[in-house]
């Protein structure tokens, strides 16, 4: 019989483990073992702060369903899913920069033509946020199909709103032959974390702000080029310094420009003011 | 605005988490992200993977409930568990050594006299064990309590059984004068943890035996003492060598020794054959 003691315990667990019939389970596996047994042992973990782990992580569980993922927010919140993102997305620096997805993102989103409007319905001032799909060399990429969605001005997302029964605030728009595109929304803000779960309670007893700053979210998947998930952000927002999920970069923040009655990017006319975003989103050919 | 990198996203979510008020919360959660990012560095971590470990962390909670705590069998198993036993009570070595609390103890179980049977009406072969509490010089510790539980033949505990409405197998002892006790239970077997939630589905994933060997829980909480927290386990049990939660030590195995009828160590007598296991506790005073 094999004595358990405080010093052979680690490497016990870790063999153990390496037992995994899948070799890259066993590989995660006796990773995880020794990584959460050396912070253990850094912190020389109290009993009663192991407790307060297991109690804050079942009721992390609990409290999600499916409109709500308490564990992506921990995830986010510790810049475990920006570290993810930038590992699995290491793109040429003239290729758009990807970002988090964010729990909020629904399939199947209804197709709109050339400047067709995602906010009908919705209050907010009018924003057209158009430009061009390109590959590194600056050619243009016909065809290919932006995925847009955002949050209210209250900051809600349509998963967040029950008893809904069509698409809020999100569409698919297709490229022309020329890569250009042109999309209808309302200005954004910026919006809070849910703070009334354990990540919020967490957070609440640090000094880090609870805010991300005003964005558009895109995915962008086209045949034959790394897939792109990103957001575009309001240039001059507040957050933009402290995003609470770490999802800012400077290659993502573009002018929203005041413009008053007149022609839009659609080829129509508003009798409102409206705000233009200029953006061309580089994609990068799939090795 | 700080521009987020992967070589430069650990550093900034450490320093955020940093500025939680309460220094102890900042030391943890600090080295939690720090940890936390090696571990996906090291490991390279996919979204997929990423989006998995989201979904087991989602299921462990939602499978848990006030009769199953899934995130303390997930302890268990990596091994998390003892480590932090061991880092918590490093005992002179003349002193019974603790093990893991397991999640099954239930308080203020019953006060049985000395020999009094916790197994009332529970089917088993009749088991006595009998001994001494003393200190680390060998004097009695008199009216300390032992409050012990154990699961029946099934490996099932009474709080994984619903509807009951009186203890069962479980309860407490107190020392005499010369530190004895003395109790009566029937012989406990070696069981499985629950395979059928999330830990149960990642250990069916490796050659790991899901079973732990047979054993009787001990919670000895004298004042003046350190807190005791440990099991005894049946001399030559099968799954000794492999104990799911690594929870064995030698120090805690005892014989069973097999006794025809007769007299008993509560001063009775017994008509049928019996088990006689014999212990001496040694508890440390509190620096
Ligand atoms: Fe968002
Ligand atoms: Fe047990």
């Amino acid at each position: 019989m094999q004595p358990v003691t405080e010093d052979n315990i680690t490497e016990l667990a870790v063999e153990r483990w390496r037992t995994a019939h899948d070799p890259r389970v066993a590989e995660l596996m006796a990773a995880l073992v020794r990584h959460l047994h050396d912070f253990a042992r850094e912190v020389r973990l109290t009993e009663a702060e192991w407790a307060a782990a297991v109690r804050w992580l079942t009721r992390a569980g609990q409290i999600s369903d499916d409109k709500r993922e308490e564990f992506i927010l921990a995830s986010d919140v510790l810049g475990l899913s920006m570290l993810v993102v930038q590992m699995n997305h290491r793109l040429d620096p003239v290729a758009t920069p990807a970002t988090v997805l964010g729990p909020f993102h629904i399939e199947g989103s209804p197709e709109l033509g050339f400047g067709g409007d995602m906010s009908d319905g919705v209050p907010g001032t009018p924003l057209f946020v158009h430009g061009t799909v390109r590959d590194l060399d600056g050619d243009p990429v016909a065809g290919g199909v932006l995925d847009v969605w955002q949050a209210d001005t209250e900051g809600a997302y349509e998963s967040q709103i029950p008893g809904l029964d069509e698409a809020r605030l999100r569409a698919r728009y297709t490229t022309r032959e020329d890569g250009s595109y042109c999309l209808r929304t309302i200005v954004p803000r910026g919006y809070t974390i849910p703070m009334d779960g354990p990540v919020g309670d967490l957070v609440a007893r640090t000094g880090i702000s609870h805010f991300r700053p005003a964005h558009v979210h895109f995915l962008i998947d086209v045949p034959g080029y790394e897939p792109l998930v990103t957001h575009l952000f309001q240039e001059g927002a507040e957050y933009l310094d402290s995003d609470v999920v770490f999802g800012t970069k400077q290659e993502l923040v573009v002018a929203f420009e005041q413009r008053e009655p007149g022609a839009t990017p659609d080829g129509g006319t508003s009798a409102d003011p409206w705000v233009e975003a200029r953006y061309d989103f580089v994609l990068q050919r799939q090795a």
